[in-house]
């Protein structure tokens, strides 16, 4: 078995095999340059290192593997239009360089795109694979819907904010495990256990996104930190304060996510520190800690049932937060 | 065998066994609402029709027939928003009753909602249903990129016109006949006749959409007419008007669609007049009728071998402009 690097390299090798040249060229074009920009292919490199894990050839899982990346940017392509957002790795989102009905249709586009990928894959698994892609896309567009909901309410609860990011996170990387296990044919049990560490494993990675966000060393992690805080977006930092905040700071934390000052730098420093008087680095870190236990509990039992699995031994321990 | 208002009931009842119900509710009360807002049902009916004629329990293909009418209105969605629409069917479209964010967000879960119910079919046709699904959708897509490439061209002839009408409408049409043919696990050369014919009738239907646009009875034709001239829409009866009219009357068409009055009234008034001193009403009741021949001789095919099939005959029927 391989690393995480070398089911990232084969998750490139099965993108690039899909055709993303069709016509009229205005339509394709965005998703040219949307799958361009690049990430990490952690799906699909989940999806394939589960498929060899459970004895499947992972190139029988080229398909599937490509579709759940396809899936995957057609819903940052329609969050970044819902979001507003002007930037996606360093480039101008697809609504900014086009418009937001060449976003919204490149976006569709995509989405049929990915389906007809996962149907490439000779395997009588189809059915089982189409119904956990549907699922999890419906399960995907509910997550980012309670997002949405929690910038108009005020009453969002920390349990909340975990169900939304199950959603909205965490099911895309369980259902990508669970793919290539399915293509691979294992049993469900095996199929369950896998699905569990990616639910598991993603609490965690999307926790380690939310702290690094307003935690993170911009050098190292790219982007400039506090771009929640600056969007007042009720991450798990924020709902968390609010609960254990005295009456004083959390009428200060209530006030900086009410507004919105053209130069954030003073909001940002002052509600981080809020964050940090209330101890909130360790809090994250503990819930990140815990969701990685259970899902060190599952690969524990994937393992003893498949052998080691370094790429998925990777993908736990990338998801903890790196101290700085 | 029975007529189209039978399965247009039967596809009413395949669409409320559909869960429309879930969480959060303000992602699911846009897809009631479209769904509710009615129309003829005619995709699923084809369906059911096409299922049933191919010795197919239509019960069969109830997830199926109401997938594709999930799928064409979660299409009607998104195209509101892109064209601006405020009004679908006398009611506000969802994104003025709601906002584009929900629009967007809706839409896609319809899209997935719509797969979902495809794979609800006790059929080992599922890898062959879903394909069609993903190209349809991809065809759909391309023919709506097409429609908004149009009002940025002045060079759209007439046949890019009818390659986009048979993306945009006549292939849903006609994979919903090839849906249920394959549900009921028809052979491929009756497949192949019934895609056939719903691609020629689709084409007769959408051409006829057009005619009634602009010159249908607002009375029974329920919407007011010249809404495509107002939007200067290029569909057959402008593009063929540019290439019969002489330099006077061709000048007087190119100004009107530059041109956006707050009272359309005169510019209808002297298009639509244009248009009738070109012939144009012919020129599409001929065009119709080809298609309408086309789907003609296609459903002698499918009635030789399956008997007759009196909504097929009075879909065909109905797609035929009714002379006033």
């Amino acid at each position: 078995m391989h690393d995480l690097d070398h089911y990232s390299a084969l998750a490139a090798e099965a993108l690039a095999a899909v055709g993303l040249h069709g016509q009229p060229d205005g339509l394709y074009e965005p998703v040219r340059y949307i799958m361009a920009l690049g990430g990490k292919r952690l799906r699909p490199a989940m999806a394939l290192a589960a498929c060899e894990l459970c004895g499947g050839d992972p190139k029988v899982a080229y398909g599937p593997a490509a579709g759940l990346e396809l899936f995957h940017n057609f819903t940052l392509l329609h969050d970044d239009i819902m979001d507003a957002a002007p930037i996606r790795r360093g480039q101008p989102t697809v609504h900014v360089r086009w418009d937001a009905n060449r976003a919204i249709l490149s976006g569709d586009t995509m989405f049929a795109l990915a389906g007809r990928s996962l149907l490439d894959t000779p395997t009588d698994a189809i059915p089982e694979l189409l119904r956990l892609f549907f699922d999890t896309a419906v399960e995907v567009c509910e997550g980012q819907q309670m997002d949405m909901d929690f910038e108009h309410r005020d009453d969002v609860s920390v349990e909340e904010y975990l169900e939304m990011i199950r959603l909205k996170t965490a099911v895309l990387i369980a259902a990508s495990l669970r793919t290539g296990a399915l293509v691979a044919r294992a049993g469900e049990p095996l199929c369950r256990e896998l699905y569990a560490f990616g639910i598991a494993a993603g609490m965690a990675f999307q926790l380690q996104d939310d702290y690094l966000d307003t935690f993170g060393d911009e050098r190292t992690f790219g982007k400039q930190s506090g771009g929640d805080i600056t969007a007042n977006k009720k991450t798990f930092l924020y709902l968390k304060a609010l609960e254990l905040a005295e009456p004083s700071h959390k009428e200060r934390l209530l006030q900086h996510y009410q507004s919105q000052p053209l130069d954030p730098s003073e909001k940002i420093l002052e509600v981080s520190s809020i964050f940090r008087a209330l101890d909130i680095p360790s809090e994250v870190r503990g819930l990140m800690q815990d969701y990685h236990e259970q899902a060190m509990k599952h690969l524990a039992m994937i393992e003893a049932a498949r052998g080691p699995s370094p790429a998925l031994q990777e993908f736990a321990r990338k998801v903890m937060v790196r101290e700085r």
